[in-house]
Parts: structure tokens; sequence; C-alpha cells
């Protein structure tokens, strides 16, 4: 331990192993104390370094004291996380006590992160917006359209079925579900029409919400909406819909959009989904842009 | 206390003047415990009762014990939201005794949530995604466009200079500065051109990424980039980057929706944006769909 690697700090001295190993993009920027007193490198805690040498410590000994704790992170020199699991939340407010604030946390742990390096905290940060989706159920042999109206508002409107995407839904999924469980109605998921962006959004946590509405195709007919979410939902006429007071800007909007795709067909107004494979393994990504007459040639020469 | 309201439980007995004032949507799915033990009721902790009878507790006596804290915890028989600041994490340690976990985290608060009601969860999750986004600058006098290559991916691919939104930052507020950190180039917002969805993705904290590529117009052309993020940046013939296997697929894909857009006119590939006032005070919205011919009169019938 008192090689090249003991300038990592006290914290850090199991770390060492962890330094030979990964490649440092940046290195030279990155400094990790003055020194290893033997007393604290005892292996109290472990991390892995990210390629801006960034350290992550995710295990703890449950009995560790607060003073131990602290005594450790007095050392440190390099962008720390720490991820606290909520049973040892009292090493948070030790944290606290040395600089480190909530990046950010779920179910049952707490990440921290202190930001020790030259200039202004370059710590990525954290999601910043929910998803809401909402689905156009467009009717194309009567120019009708599924609408409902929230019981929990006070101005009763017309809009689309929507709601919140699940963690890992896709947009046109969480359409699809949404639409099912508030009016019963099963559909598929045509394109999208529109993106809303909107911050300090009521009911966001003070995160930001986007909102996005999709065209849907009908697969069922018969409603049979849920009485605890929705006041009224009915076929609306889409022409009326378009027209009428009683909605939302965005549905009156969306709503004239669809009036014009049903007159001059809705490739006019699509944005199209695709699916495609991701850099890194197994994974798959969707993108959303204009169709244009070409890309249907484009796409055959993207697959050989 | 002793009247209708303490059925709310010992945890929430200064609540009941806040349950009088206000106006409960699904009161009756609501219980509040089953008596108020005098020696609890001391006003040790003071909430808000949201619509749903959902409680959140904000202020902490800073010399509240766990034993206490936990003592009305045991009571609870409602959603419960606790905001616990960072320097009493230990009482976060106590919640989850009694089955509270994370639901998010931000600078020095951590708040805590129980779903107690019937059947799951149905407490609003947290932001689920980051938002990136990209700039294509295209100058339109020469069919160029403005692209970099990362310092610090190992496989070096032309692709559109761009970064992750700020919180509260708009779409193409965020291509606007990303271009202008990584390039130096000076440009305005046009449109938004595509939509990527991506969950699980690197660098997410385990959540979801929205990637948005816009269409910019340069205010100014002499390139001066960030030798920290970019190994190149060029302006690069739109025909030439839309051909090249040097590039990312999205990258590739909206070169050849500009070629298309510069051939045939933007107004094929654009999704348009405008700022919309929201229902709720002094907030505003943006929203991007396409612009149809109708659209303009239609604008005008809006704002009559």
């Amino acid at each position: 331990m008192s090689g090249g690697f003991c300038r990592v700090s006290s914290v850090l001295c199991r770390f060492s192993s962890v330094f030979r190993k990964r490649r440092f993009v940046s290195a030279g920027s990155v400094r990790f104390g003055s020194g290893c007193q033997e007393r604290l490198c005892r292996p109290l805690l472990s991390g892995t370094v990210d390629r801006f040498g960034g350290v992550t410590v995710r295990d703890f000994p449950p009995d560790i004291s607060e003073d131990e704790f602290e005594e450790l992170l007095r050392e440190r020199r390099v962008a720390v996380w720490l991820h606290v699991p909520i049973s040892l939340s009292r090493l948070s407010a030790a944290a606290a006590r040395h600089g480190f604030s909530f990046h950010h946390a779920r179910r049952d742990v707490a990440v921290l992160s202190l930001w020790a390096g030259h200039g202004e905290d370059r710590l990525p940060a954290f999601a910043t917006h929910q998803i809401g989706v909402a689905g156009a159920v467009v009717d194309e042999s009567n120019g009708k359209v599924l609408v409902v109206q929230d019981r929990n508002k006070t101005k009763n409107a017309w809009k689309f079925p929507g709601g919140l995407s699940d963690l890992g839904e896709n947009i046109g999924e969480t359409a699809v579900r949404e639409v099912f469980e508030e009016t019963g109605i099963r559909s598929e998921f045509r394109s999208l029409l529109s993106i809303r962006q909107q911050h300090n959004h009521p009911g966001a946590f003070g995160m930001s919400d986007m909102y996005l509405i999709c065209r849907l195709s009908p697969l069922s007919y018969d409603i049979d909406f849920c009485t605890q979410e929705c006041l009224r939902c009915e076929w609306l006429d889409l022409n009326e819909l378009a027209k009428t007071g009683e909605t939302t800007p965005i549905t009156s909007r969306v709503a004239r959009l669809l009036v014009y795709g049903l007159e001059k067909g809705f490739h006019n107004i699509d944005l199209t989904m695709e699916q495609l494979p991701a850099v890194y393994s197994g994974m798959f990504y969707q993108l959303y842009h204009r169709r244009l007459p070409e890309m249907h040639s484009l796409q055959n020469k993207d697959s050989k």
C-alpha cells in the first residue's frame, strides 16, 4: 500500500487494485489525497472508479460508526459517490457534515455525491422529467375519437385518456395501457403526434413534465370506463372536438391535426416509430421522426 | 381532539385542523387509525393532507429521538410522505423499519413514502427520464452541418454537438447552449427533428433517456471547439454525413432527413414549437407538432 497508489487517500485504500485495472481518461486532473495513514488502511470501504476518476462506494460495514466514517471522508480528494442503504441512513447525516448532498434516492438506497474537482460541479444530474402519454384512438370508419372527462378535475373538459409512464415503458405502451385502464378500449400504437414540455409541473415533485400524444387505432369499440378515474367517456366526432370550447388547448390542437390527417392522410401529421438496436449489448431504442417518401428505400439500405 | 377527527392517528394529531379545511376527494377510502393516545398527542409533527388523503410531513423537531419517531409512525393508517432533512437522516432508517422507502432525494432532503391504502401502491412516481438534446446547425448557403467527434469515446464517430438538459431548461435552449459550449458556434432554434427513447441508459442511474435532435440555424461560423470534450469539430457536407459509415445510426438518419429538407423544404421534416400559457398561473409550456398549411389560420382563431 505504500507504492504509487498510496497517493490514494485513506478512504480509498482498497481502491488501488481497481485503479490499476481501469483506464483513466482524465487522470491528470484527479488527485487522491496526500498520504496513507496506516491506522486507517484497514479495508473498511471498497469502491470502484469511473472513467472520470469519480469514486463510488456501495458497500458499508453495517457496524461502521459515524466517527469512523467521518474520519474516512475527511481524506477524500475526488468526486465521490456514496450508495447508502436506508438502514444506515445515519451515515448520510455524517457525510453531509463533509459537504455531501443527496444526488438521488430510490427504494432502499440513497446516493450522495460530492464534487471535489476544479471549478463548478460537473457531475451528471439525475432524471429531470416525468413522462406522461395520452392516446388519441381514432375510428377511421366514422371519424370519431375516444375522449374522457376526469373525475377529479374541477373543470370538466374532454381530453384523451392517458397517464404517467412506468419506468422502462415505451411511449406507445403507456398510451395503449392507459387507454385500456381508463376506457376498456383495446388499441394499437400508430404514431406520435405532439410533444409538450413543461417545467415546475404540479405533481412532478419540482421536476419537469414531458407530455406526448400518440395516435392509436382501435381494436375494440365497446366502452367500459373506469368510474374511479373518469366522469364520462365517449366516442366523439373529431370535428366536434376540434371546435368545442369544452376541452383543453392541446386536445383541441391535436383534434385539428387529426381532422387534417383523416382528410389528407395521416402521413401529414405522424411521427412514426422504429425500434433500433443500441450500440451496447442487447438493448433497443425507439426512434421517432418524420417518415419521408425516400425512407423506405433508405431503410432497406440500412439493413444491408 | 376527541371528536370525529380523533380517528386521525396519533402521528397525525395536529392534522385534524388541516383535515377540516381541505376537501377529500376519496375520503371514504381513507382511514386514520383507531384512537388518540393522549401521551402522543403533543404536537410533535405537523403536516398537510393532499386531495387523495395522503399526508406529508416536512417539519421534524431536530431533537426528536428515533424511539419517539417510531412510536408515532406505528399509528399511521394512510399514505404518508416524509420530507427528512439530511441532517436527521437517522429518522429515515427508523421509518424504513416501518415499511417506508425512498421516493426520491435531492440536495439536502430525502422524501420517503409509504402506501398504506387498499391494493397496489398508487403513489405517483418520481421523474424517470433524463433529457439529452443535440443541435444540427445547418448552413443553408452551402449545405454543411456542424459535427463533432467526442474526445472520450473509444470509437470516434461524427455526431451533432449536444448534452443533458439542466433542470428547467427548454429543449431548444439546451441545444443552443451545448452547441456553443462544445463548438463556439452561436445559433438559434428552428425545429425539433427526432426523438429517441431508451431505457436502462448507461449513465442514467438506472433510469431512462430521451434524446432529441433539433434543427438550428447558425448565427456565427468560426469554430472554436472545446478541446476537453471534442477531438474534432467541422462543418461537414450533409450529403457526406448521410453516406459515411463514420457516424452513429441516428446521426446518419437525421442527416438524410436534413438532405431532404434542404432539397424539398424543411417544412417536410420539422416539428415546430409554440409557447403557450398553462392553465395555472404564470407558467408556459412548449408544444411541438407538425405545422399544417391550415395551422396559421387556426392559430389566429385561437387568439380570438
